[in-house]
């Protein structure tokens, strides 16, 4: 199998690597992604292989790209940066979008989703947006995007003023081995080639870099931004991430919207990191009571709203705008969406000028049906 | 076996009990259970067995307990009320404490906990107050009380004005069949023999029950107390509970407080359900923001207060007061509650009068351990 050829497994790694069934299949055949003969990507971590990697049989021979390692999180600021970074550490904005690794196979850009599926929606702003350049010259790089703005079919978010998508370079990192450049580098490359990226907030010493984070974290709050990942300059060092409480009660108020689809998990993680951030901010009892009232609306708005919803008849559904310049990578779009599991209609489409505007909604099918019976008097 | 037998299992049924390895020791041998020979408490549930039923090999033969049947949840009243139960409802107080099962074994009572089990403590103050008498005219009739009080070794409240601990008869059942009496003959038994039984606060028509429980719940959350249970007067209907919004925080405080020892089911339930009530309770933005804020306090209260404990040095327990006639009976119980799991210390141990009063830590080691892990600084 090319799979394990290209990953240079052993024979007995290669069987494991078929019987636990982790390979799936990362894109839909069609002319628009003409340069991918066939393309797996790994649905669940193997040995070292992240989650998300992909292999595919290009044009030009196989490629491995591998999955962006998850960013761990701190759940206090002094201890944890001085446990785990060394003299100074870099902190950059983390942007609240969906995470897209770009690379060029044959001729063209094609862009990679988390969990390794080509995106027929993101590679087409990718070849409208990335400067084609870079790959020329790097033939071996990745860039690892946060994909952000309005017409975004995941986290659509107007707070970045981006009224369509547009890419941020976050990392650079070498498609095979995973290993990231070196924050300096990473800018140096983007400024040559006019690639946007995530904002270097400051590099600071370990021993005081907790109070600059804290002050940085309170200004993003006001601003409704996401928070910072935290870096070792030279990236030898696992990244670490924080984010605004404001952002805790933002993705508790989407969670809670659509509760029954989403996992419990999520929902705990942030309740858990409020309380941290509480703690080690050392509040008074005014912004205490301000951060408790904050955690109880994100909670209770979204819910009552769903349960209004369906109460009226509805269904609670997440309506998100998207634009396509091809027609035909609007239904390859559409398709990718339905395989992958996604219940959605289409409410409205319209043309732009030369451009398609849709708008989709997504069915959040098992909230909707846990309302409504409730609401037909059955008990838990 | 005795249990196949005393249950009239086939021999295939008997077989699965065996195989699923649901039977469990009920208790620890010792004198003060003299009338019990051997018992077996039913740790899941098996075919239409409840989980938490007993049998039991006894100086007078075998006898079966059923468990106590779990009690659906009612999220929103008017619909759930009318579709659930005929005509009336009766609206009985739920009160806040443990659930005990009451019956005599040859010349002594017996009290089970939920899970099945036969508590030292709960048996010795049933023992003092509980009027034998009735299980010698109903040999065949299990009390189920909700056992509470301050001394309470799993829900300790001061809320009813028990310094020590009570037992309040919800239901009187049939122990081998589980069939309970009608609402009126349970009181009429109560009366009888000077039982304590929890409030009847109303019967109502079903047309109308869903205001009248609105108004019973917006008086008993002022008060702080727990909820109603409703019930078919003649119990051919499964009851439904509903409880008040301070309810609902009250159980979130306490599980956010020992946030990593508590499952996430637990408290994402409690959460929908104050999105149900505030929905259907259609209140006033005073109201809801109160709603809000007692939810968000609720959740990161408890959860900053045991931060603080362990940054302090300290271990996150729970603190409880116990009261014994018998040293012996102490000394069981203690090593009751180590054989289910519990990890705890003693942190106090007094004589008053010719009782004795001991505190009980129980270690909540999960919860200790991810604190002190954040706090030392290590990701998430």
């Amino acid at each position: 199998m090319f799979v394990s050829e290209a990953l240079g497994l052993s024979r007995h790694a290669g069987r494991k690597l078929e019987e636990k069934n982790i390979l799936r299949r990362a894109f839909i055949p069609h002319p628009f992604f003409s340069d991918v003969i066939e393309a797996l990507r790994f649905d669940r971590k193997f040995g070292e292989i992240e989650e998300g990697s992909l292999v595919a049989k290009t044009v030009n021979g196989v490629r491995v790209v591998r999955g962006f390692p998850k960013i761990r999180r701190a759940l206090t600021l002094k201890p944890t940066i001085r446990k785990h970074f060394e003299k100074e550490v870099a902190v950059e904005e983390k942007m609240n979008g969906y995470n897209v690794r770009i690379a060029r196979f044959g001729k063209n850009l094609y862009a990679m989703t988390r969990r390794g599926y080509i995106c027929p929606y993101t590679t087409e702003k990718a070849r409208e947006l990335v400067n084609p350049d870079f790959f020329k010259d790097h033939p071996n790089l990745v860039l690892c995007c946060e994909a952000v703005g309005e017409e975004s079919p995941f986290v659509p978010k107007s707070l970045y003023g981006i009224e369509r998508l547009d890419f941020f370079v976050f990392d650079i990192r070498e498609e095979r081995t995973n290993t990231p450049l070196s924050i300096e580098e990473k800018i140096r490359l983007c400024e040559e080639y006019g690639l946007k990226y995530a904002p270097l907030l400051g590099v600071f010493d370990v021993r005081t870099a907790h109070e600059e984070v804290r002050e940085i974290i309170e200004r993003l709050g006001r601003e409704g931004r996401e928070g910072v990942v935290m870096k070792d300059p030279e990236m030898r060092l696992e990244p670490l991430k924080y984010t605004t409480s404001e952002t805790n009660a933002g993705d508790l108020r989407y969670a809670f919207r659509y509760f029954n689809d989403y996992g419990k998990d999520f929902m705990f993680s942030r309740i858990v990191r409020e309380g941290f951030q509480s703690f080690e901010f050392n509040e008074s009892e005014e912004e205490f009571r301000e951060r408790c009232l904050r955690l109880g609306m994100a909670i209770l708005e979204p819910m009552v709203r769903s349960i209004r919803e369906v109460a009226e008849g509805g269904k609670v559904v997440e309506r998100v705008r998207l634009r396509f310049r091809e027609f035909e990578v609007m239904n390859l779009f559409l398709e990718h969406m339905r395989s992958t599991g996604v219940d959605f209609e289409v409410a409205d489409i319209r043309k732009d000028g030369g451009e398609i505007v849709i708008w989709i909604e997504r069915i959040m099918r098992s909230t909707t049906d846990k309302i409504r019976n409730h609401l037909e008097g059955n008990p838990w």
